[in-house]
């Protein structure tokens, strides 16, 4: 393992395509970069889809299980019983320090219980947080197309200081993955002022504003997670959750509306075809194809979850988010930021 | 006051568009009604207005006060410095019995504070609600085309009790104004599972669960608010605030992005163009103008607070809701199945 050649553990068998699209997205990935790939999952299955690429065989190898946890099962029981599922032994193997990163597109609860089990924390947080990527229509073309609210669902309730760990964990995520210079925060809550909201809340608004190391705007509200007024938003996980799923209903929704444009007139139908391009254009810049995926936030090392439907393309740019976040030391930056915070709150 | 003649107690004053819009609104139910409506605020701005309309004279009254709650007020200070702001007049006519309802499109917190000064709760009912309406896509036609989601920020907290009694206050809602029969009703939370979110949820699954007079469907999701998985949803102030915020976020992004194809090729345009009928008539039936106005639920007597920047229409139709209301005797429904969930619980 050496900061020139970083190696990536790939959960194999995780995602609904798997192990299609992860050997595929394996496959592009490894031809755009010097990087070492270990697909981990079934052996046969696995070489059957390595077929069907060209690659540097040096570059990827395959640790082999035969189990895996499917859809199908529990996360909580499979964790228990299939001890050498693909996803697990991906996580034991990121402890042992076989790999910079590990990726998966399995499910999100059986991402973070297997990460739970081998990886230690950043020391100083005490809550994992999964965070969602929204895409938003910044005017300011230098500012990130993406908002970042966390945590959307890992937990129920947070404690201010989980918020402020959220917001230094964000913060690096959006500088050294995406580039974008001193992101904002935001604080997600019913109102503006800085006396709203629960105890929680109030109390993070206390120590938000008071580290100079971060952009704190205040507190923002629902309609801001799209309309990208803050850049990173920190939110407990009830909350987060809610709002992220209140967002991708309406998403749903105008799929829905589409659909039955398309069965009505021809009028409709071909306003929706002239407009697709236009709105395609718009939104390609902020799309989720091109991140591919995101970090499971809080452990020490790097644990990417890419979604369970992506493409190869997706999986591909999911991999370069490790890569890069790799190169650029972002759990280094989390680090450091946090302990900061932590050695702050002593002193005072 | 007579249940054969319907008397509504409007806040002529309230509104970013009053008195213009607020008597054109009253003046066009009054033609659609036999209903008698006091505008109560300045006679002078009135009877200006009111000049601009032909409507029956015996129909419509003035109660003058020189005092209004503008949009600059602060909505804590104005309550107390102005005593005889339309808004507070209203509220205090309403409880002297001098009509059966009160209609304001002045702001929430302005409505809710005047309300809670003078009108009494509900018997049980502690906290009163917010409710939104959201159009939704049901396939089911002889379901309701909306949902309503409360509360949405009257309160930061509630108790289970609390989302109970909303429960009932949305049921008859829905059945007594929109002529919807049997509702669903559904718990907004983190998961579907019945053990999902925080105590209050928890309790209040249990709770909604054992009422064999509500048809609940048990925990719903963020995206479930558009598609119309239920038609009653309840929420603690603070979560369903960040969900309905987030919902109208989206729903400005797309108008944004609809701007954005605007400024860009002919072809977009036309697409628009050609889609602008279709999506309007899919979701007229849903649409806010012809609803125009929602109660603050949980007051024991009538209070409708129409948007701020509604049009005439709209308005007309927040006085439509009213005399629906009032026909039907909502508040009575509220008030028996509140009442007997009391009961039971008392001897539980």
């Amino acid at each position: 393992m050496s900061k020139e050649k970083p190696v990536i553990i790939i959960d194999a068998m995780g995602g609904d395509f798997a192990p299609g699209i992860t050997v595929d997205g394996t496959c592009q990935m490894a031809a755009e970069s010097n990087a070492h790939f270990i697909l981990v999952g079934d052996e046969t299955r696995i070489k059957a889809e390595l077929k069907k690429h060209s690659y540097n065989e040096e570059q990827i190898s395959i640790v082999h299980t035969p189990e895996m946890i499917t859809n199908e099962d529990s996360p909580k029981t499979a964790i228990r019983e299939k001890k050498n599922a693909s996803v697990l032994l991906a996580a034991r193997m990121l402890k042992e320090g076989k790999g910079d990163a590990m990726v998966s597109a399995g499910s999100t609860a059986a991402v973070i219980l297997s990460a739970s089990l081998y990886i230690k924390r950043i020391p100083g947080v005490k809550r994992a947080a999964i965070g969602t990527v929204f895409p938003t229509l910044k005017e300011d073309k230098t500012k990130s197309p993406y908002s970042v609210v966390m945590d959307v669902g890992a937990n129920i309730c947070n404690s201010p200081d989980d918020l402020v760990h959220y917001a230094y964990m964000g913060v690096a995520y959006l500088k050294e993955v995406f580039n974008f210079d001193d992101p904002t925060v935001g604080l997600l809550n019913i109102g503006a002022e800085s006396h709203k909201g629960n105890d929680t809340m109030k109390e993070a608004y206390k120590l938000l504003s008071s580290r100079s190391d971060l952009n704190f705007i205040g507190n923002v509200e629902g309609n801001d997670i799209t309309n990208g007024k803050a850049d990173v938003i920190v939110s407990e996980g009830l909350t987060g959750n809610i709002a992220m799923k209140s967002v991708e209903g309406v998403a749903e929704s105008v799929k829905k509306l589409a659909k039955m444009a398309l069965k009505g007139k021809l009028i409709w139908r071909l306003g929706l075809l002239f407009l697709s391009g236009g709105i395609k254009k718009i939104m390609k810049v902020a799309s989720y194809e091109e991140y591919g995926g995101a970090p499971i936030f809080g452990f020490d090392k790097l644990v990417i979850k890419s979604h369970g439907r992506c493409t190869a393309y997706a999986y591909k740019n999911g991999l370069r988010t490790a890569l890069e976040a790799i190169d650029r030391n972002m759990i280094g930056f989390m680090r450091d930021s946090i302990s900061k915070f932590e050695a702050d709150k002593i002193s005072e």
